[in-house]
């Protein structure tokens, strides 16, 4: 379980792992961080945001309880790989990946059995990146889902849930891997692909000035890191084909219904939509 | 021009017939209104939102100076048609419709020569209809736009214009009718397509727990009044249909690149719609 001495270290200080930082410090944890960019490392020393920091992951820094790995996603398996040999006996480690099937098996496979990889994606973020744009308080209205395997301990799997705890997150649940790759192929993915696509339709730029808010809302996440954003894509590609599909079969039905006119199945799809989305009303 | 003496009848109140009716009753003119609904009347005269009202067009609730047809669009052209013998000669008449070469060309075809009809498009709504929840708040952040045609002189235009500004829109601009359908397609219509599409996807229910914000902003428009949009979409299913076909394509797009694992295209991709959705941003 976490107490007052758990010591963390945030792999990765980018929006997500300086939020981390700052989350965990302003609770008083001591918390250390790694970063190949050392301007991340010296802007969060001078903001108070770490208590140690450094470009390269020496034993100090990696005296710690637990590990929070910040990393893109083709990172994260080779930083594991390259340095596992310096973690302390007994850590657990975790990490805020938006992807899980292509990075969990092979981290827990390769693992040192002294040391247990709990996986876990916190669904927060902004349409900025890097760590000047960090800030807790974007946990507090999200989701942060834990994804076990059976290499997992209740105690560690307990201990990554009370961490989401001291995060302030709205909600902690537990999804397989799979349960977990499907639900973000859909929610999070496919929209992204349909922000995306939208904006690129074509050249809108000339309509700016008659754009309401339902088209800002739609598009706001067509803002989006082009780096991470691509390995998140690629690593999840069977699940997000599939959404993208099933999406553009059902837009197409509804353009067949418009071009025959059929009023009355047009209605059914509004009504059908309109039901559905109330539910997701907050 | 208008002056404190100018006379306004809306016909048609609901939503947006009531936002206009308590927009300009606070300003101090003197509004009637006509709706088929009794109820719609009774609740916005026990409000005082209009000083009279009634179900029937009758000489004494059209003797104004103005009358705004709150309408839907298969109802516009026949209400013309059936009551315009009751209007007051000189009379300015414009209307809120969200589709204009359906309606206009032919509204003016038939009308006595001594009205004049201006049409305009109030780019404001909300996800529920009904009188009760008409609000002039709405226009504050909201486009409106004039069509005028050559059938239109400057003193009707401007009159329509100087409405705008007493019901406090952020801003007034004129686009021919074939201007408007073509952006109205692509900005309100085919964001709509979409919103509804994605939600009738899947039986996505189960997910509500998981839901974040993007694909909260991205649904908000699924619910729908689905007698409107249908006739909206028909009305404007040339333009709509080609917004929805190039959307598709490119969408398309995006799935091939994913398929074949083109990064640099994805990244192109990603980059392309970044910038152009910046400029979107207030």
């Amino acid at each position: 379980m976490i107490s007052k001495d758990t010591r963390f270290c945030i792999v990765g200080l980018g929006l997500l792992g300086g939020s981390y930082a700052q989350g965990l410090k302003a609770n008083g944890f001591y918390v250390t961080a790694i970063d190949i960019n050392e301007e991340s490392i010296d802007y969060a020393l001078n903001q108070g945001w770490i208590d140690e920091g450094g470009v390269t992951p020496t034993n100090q820094l990696l005296d710690v309880d637990c590990i929070v790995l910040g990393l893109y996603p083709n990172v994260v398996v080779k930083w594991m790989k390259q340095y596992q040999d310096k973690i302390k006996s007994g850590c657990i480690i975790t990490d805020v990946t938006g992807v899980k099937r292509g990075i969990v098996p092979e981290i827990q496979s390769i693992l040192r059995p002294d040391l247990e990889f709990v996986a876990s994606h916190p669904m927060a973020g902004r349409e900025v990146s890097g760590v000047q744009y960090s800030d807790p308080n974007i946990f507090k209205p999200a989701n942060f889902i834990v994804t076990p395997t059976d290499k997992n301990t209740d105690t560690a799997i307990e201990f990554v849930k009370d961490l989401s705890k001291e995060l302030s997150f709205n909600r902690t649940t537990e999804l397989s891997l799979s349960q977990h790759d499907e639900m973000i192929a859909f929610l999070s993915q496919l929209t992204h692909v349909i922000a995306v696509s939208l904006m690129n339709t074509n050249d809108n730029t000339h309509l700016v000035d008659y754009t309401g808010d339902s088209f800002r809302d739609l598009t706001r996440i067509a803002k989006i890191n082009e780096n991470l954003w691509s390995e998140l894509f690629i690593m999840n590609k069977d699940y997000l084909l599939k959404e993208i599909d099933d999406f553009l079969d059902e837009m197409k039905r509804f353009r067949d219904t418009l071009e025959t006119e059929d009023i009355e199945e047009m209605k059914r799809l509004f009504i059908q939509s309109t039901t559905r989305r109330k539910l997701f009303d907050k």
